[in-house]
């Protein structure tokens, strides 16, 4: 198909505009692959999510009704859930993730990309699959560290919760996670937890290394050194062209309510 | 690929297996289609565990490591992530699931099964993926209500956070989930998920409602009357020939302490 990509999202508040939701690892992907793509948080307002919460968007008819943005919405056909938004694009564009090359708004990278979309008849498929939703089990359970009790609460009503919930986090699930990724790298022939190379799994752990470096300063400077590997996959992608323009342009939003906050009481050496 | 499918899951106290892990969502896909497998939780005892655990596990070279189990191994892949798994049966065994025949031990299905693969050029793959990624999500919440803090402590020790956060889960959540799937339900021009008819995202919502119904028996009493259809699907399931008689089975675990619970402090009428 070659139907723009449009990735539909909350809007914002202008100015303020909010980096750290799932929909920041879709972003990345379609940097990284220099694909192009509306981005409704920026460009569309509220307006262009309201059809996908009350079910009146436009598509191929069979299109389930979305629990939740974001969507990914492709020609006629509409999807929610990232880790299957991710999965597709990466069967769809491309399943390599070229680091090297590009830097250059708006450079098509599509053509080359399909030429090597993921196949579910490829192992590697399912390995990076697996691997995005981990770094996506552990995004969750960020969120969770200032939300324990209730989504539609505030922070400050479940505060004694989360003060428990983040020690846990930081002291236990921060290392099995980071291990977790580290005994990978170890383990692959290449610097990225495929062999083959980049992929948007890696993309997704660069971005939650990220947000953890933002909401849990602290914590992080102790844990780096222990995680070479993780840290140095961290700062390649980090300086890819295409990644280094985006987290330079007005596109890269800034952290600060979303799944990555930084609360000084939540946050701590060990 | 002709070889055998192996899950690999801790191995239960002998007797008083559990089957609220989430296991159970790969075991119905394979019941349901009909697919011999190997569950070691029931014949290989914890020795079949570790070497996933340890990374000494066997098969191709560029497997890596688990997280933690579920893991599937099918020749020499081996993969984990349970909604990860989920889609890697259903691209290479079953696209649908035949509720209608069956029931006998052992029947093969695997042959009719593969000429209808799902296929990634198929948007339907990734509604259902989408749909089994929600339902992952309510019985990841649902395992959140007795665990709110930290995994690795008891319930005990959390219990007053448990309490709140099961309150907020039958008040604001269970609607919420129930909702959207009932809602997709009456869209869908079939009584299931996708319009094309049964799929493994169906055989998910069948367990997280079975499970739910073990655990809140008093809230769904409550709730069950508003979401018609998807009771409607949860019992269609339920006496499909296949996966009736392997709830007859010995297979099928007793619910006890695992992410399905009934303390009778958590459940409520609203």
């Amino acid at each position: 198909m070659s139907d723009a990509y449009e990735l539909v999202y909350h809007a914002g508040i202008p100015g303020r505009g909010e980096a750290s939701t799932e929909a920041v690892f879709i972003r990345l992907f379609f940097e990284a692959t220099g694909t192009p793509y509306v981005d409704t948080a920026l460009t569309g307002g509220q307006s262009a999510v309201k059809p996908y919460l009350d079910g009146s968007f436009q598509g191929a008819d069979e299109n389930p009704l979305p629990f939740a943005p974001p969507v990914l919405k492709h020609g006629n056909v509409v999807i929610s859930q990232t880790p299957n938004i991710l999965l597709y694009l990466a069967t769809h564009i491309a399943s390599s993730v070229d680091l090297e090359s590009g830097g250059t708004e708006g450079e098509p990278a599509a053509k080359k990309a399909k030429q090597s979309a993921m196949s579910v008849d490829d192992a590697a498929t399912f390995h990076a699959n697996a691997f995005a939703q981990t770094v996506l089990d552990m995004n969750n359970e960020c969120h969770d560290t200032h939300h324990p009790i209730a989504v539609m609460k505030t922070y400050e009503e479940q505060k004694d919760a989360a003060l428990e919930k983040a020690a846990d986090f930081r002291s236990a699930r921060m290392p099995k996670f980071f291990k977790h990724f580290e005994d990978n790298l170890k383990r692959s022939k290449s610097d990225f937890l495929l062999e083959s190379g980049p992929t948007f799994a890696d993309l997704c752990l660069f971005q939650v290394v990220d947000g953890l470096k933002f909401a849990y300063p602290k914590r992080m400077a102790k844990l780096e050194p222990e995680y070479p590997k993780l840290m140095k996959l961290y700062e390649r992608v980090k300086e890819a062209p295409r990644i280094k323009a985006y987290l330079g342009s007005e596109r890269r939003q800034k952290y600060s309510m979303g799944i990555f906050r930084h609360y000084p009481e939540l946050d701590g050496d060990e």
